[in-house]
């Protein structure tokens, strides 16, 4: 499955530290790129640091117009899916979406504008509290994925984990150049 | 199953909103209360906010000592589960958790005492890549539930959400003062 996220909202700079959160999800959940349409030098600086540490090719880019790059990605073949907690229950979706081929998933800061629940071919909740774009994204990703998500291996990076219940067990790999 | 949360960490004010983020996942699936030892007026406002508008009773609890506070935990039964990328896979967890019925998950920000990781009965990851704390304990929460802590009744809430596909659906009810 090929996995894209959006990131839309007026105020990413304000909620700088939760945009990086949810690009990190992203990254660590599987996703191949995500797009914003304000890019913070800190952000672009994380992302370029944990892809040279731990590997893979995670990519943040910045468009104009994310209604447009809605339209463009359904027309490509994407369904759009997005993270409300208004949307209906994840409970009754997994099984839908784990047939798609491509999803761009759309998380938003405060305020979304209406047109976001009108382009999106299903808008998602997960479960009806209020909780954090940065949960939403990673327990969407998760049960539409299984879990499996955690298997994909991030090549050439410089350091990896061998799990462990006791303190810390890092592997440091040479790095290619 | 009764769940509790504690954030530790030394730049809690500095990562105000990522802490508000923890305390409203805490919330949100199912966890009863959370400790810290700092506590923003902000998170303090905003939880009071969330419990008025959304219902329920979670708890923000100011700690002076976060060891003490585990070791007391321990003695009366409660598991602790340290949620860190460093920990044994949660792939590998879910079926010995779900069995417990008191845990205690420690979540901590950046730069996490040793200790933290000496005094918890398991240290679990949620995948071996950096991520967020905000994901890292929503996932752990959902899976060790399987997704039950979305049936969960909030109770006394002034509002109540009606999932949909389209826009937004609340049902907003008297509130007993």
């Amino acid at each position: 499955m090929e996995i894209e996220v959006l990131r839309i909202g007026q105020r990413l700079v304000r909620d700088d530290r939760v945009t990086t959160h949810v690009a990190l999800v992203a990254r660590a959940f599987g996703a191949s790129k995500i797009y914003m349409n304000e890019i913070n030098p800190e952000i672009t600086k994380t992302i370029k640091k944990v892809n040279y540490t731990w590997g893979g090719r995670f990519q943040l880019h910045l468009i104009d117009d994310w209604k447009k790059l809605i339209k463009m990605k359904q027309s490509k073949g994407y369904k759009i899916i997005h993270l409300t907690m208004y949307g209906l229950d994840i409970g009754t979706m997994p099984n839908i979406l784990s047939n798609e081929e491509m999803i761009l998933v759309v998380v938003g800061a405060e305020k979304v504008p209406r047109l976001a629940y009108t382009l999106a071919d299903y808008n998602v909740s997960i479960g009806s509290q209020p909780h954090s774009e940065i949960s939403a994204l990673a327990v969407f990703l998760d049960r539409i994925q299984n879990g499996v998500q955690f298997e994909k291996k991030f090549g050439n990076g410089k350091r990896r984990i061998i799990p462990t219940n006791e303190g810390k067990r890092v592997v440091i790999t040479q790095k290619r150049d």
